[in-house]
């Protein structure tokens, strides 16, 4: 027997959202061929509205319904400080900490000349450009502790320096809840180096 | 801030695919966000057939885009052994294995009195009413090796007797591949029960 034509259409689509592969794509695939049509029509709708009503900030590339996103456009910010991370969704994973005021700017995503990935693709020109007409006092890197995200750290602070602003990274140490026993060598040594007086 | 309404919606319908936490479907969203209207269209498209072109076998339970899915409409297939299995997934695997040649029934999973699936919510009447029209001489139970499994097998043999059908069940055992220190107790008793001679 082969495989009824839609549902093989259906899986191979499935399978190209990362994370995802064949057998799990079956699986949704006939859960959404067993769910009320109402269902579907909402998850359908919900991935066309995120096209439709959703793009990137002009300012600082996160996501927004507007022209500027609410960050952005916020008057309660703090201006003086702005986050560098590698993707919107980092934007959203330091806004649930409550810890950070300030502003963003995405670089949608990291160096990596290997993937292709060159300071021209980033939005590298856009952030220098907000040096000229923003005035901010420290810019705190927040790239993810790889190698990418470590060259890249570098690359941007060298890249900062003639604006004479600080420039800072945000800590590299053991997790909160992690296991001293089972953290790598690396980290427990930058844990060593990075230690704080009590 | 909060996060943008478009974007919390399709993590909130994407959350509630099986198996997709709402992490996973917040990945998800952003992938979408971020990938080329075309690609986000094709998904859209192959969901949306899944529904539109799809229906189940009004013989068999099987999916199918006809009346009679490809199985039952088949010339090629041995119309004297019918499997019946829990759902259509089942089918596709047991096809892969291109070891079964016979009929299919797809009862629609097992039963199951907590979670209010009776016999009559099951297509066990249909299945019986088979017997009537067609000439079986071997029923295969295919259900999985669970307690509600093991249940419905024995109801259904029960229900088949007065047929005077050869009911038979697939084997239990270890799985290929699979390690006896790692198996379990239950499985051990019964690959070492349905031993076979060299």
């Amino acid at each position: 027997m082969q495989i009824a034509e839609p549902l093989l259409i259906a899986i191979e689509e499935l399978s190209k959202l990362p994370g995802i592969g064949k057998k799990t794509a079956q699986r949704l695939a006939i859960f959404l061929l067993k769910s009320e049509d109402p269902q579907v029509d909402n998850l359908i709708n919900a991935i066309k509205d995120l096209k439709l009503k959703l793009r990137f900030c002009e300012r600082c590339f996160n996501l927004s319904e507007e022209e500027l996103c609410s960050i952005c456009q916020s008057e309660k910010r703090d201006k003086s400080v702005l986050c560098v991370v590698e993707e919107a969704s980092d934007v959203m994973a330091i806004e649930k900490t409550h810890e950070f005021r300030g502003l963003y700017h995405v670089l949608g995503g990291v160096l990596s000349p290997l993937s292709g990935v060159t300071p021209e693709t980033l939005h590298i020109k856009e952030l220098l450009k907000r040096f000229e007409t923003e005035d901010f006092k420290e810019v705190i890197l927040a790239l993810n502790p790889d190698t990418e995200g470590e060259t890249t750290s570098l690359y941007l602070s060298k890249l900062m320096k003639p604006f004479g602003i600080t420039v800072t990274r945000i800590a590299r140490g053991l997790p909160i809840g992690g296991d001293l026993e089972f953290a790598d060598d690396a980290t427990i040594g930058r844990a060593i180096l990075n230690r704080s007086s009590l």
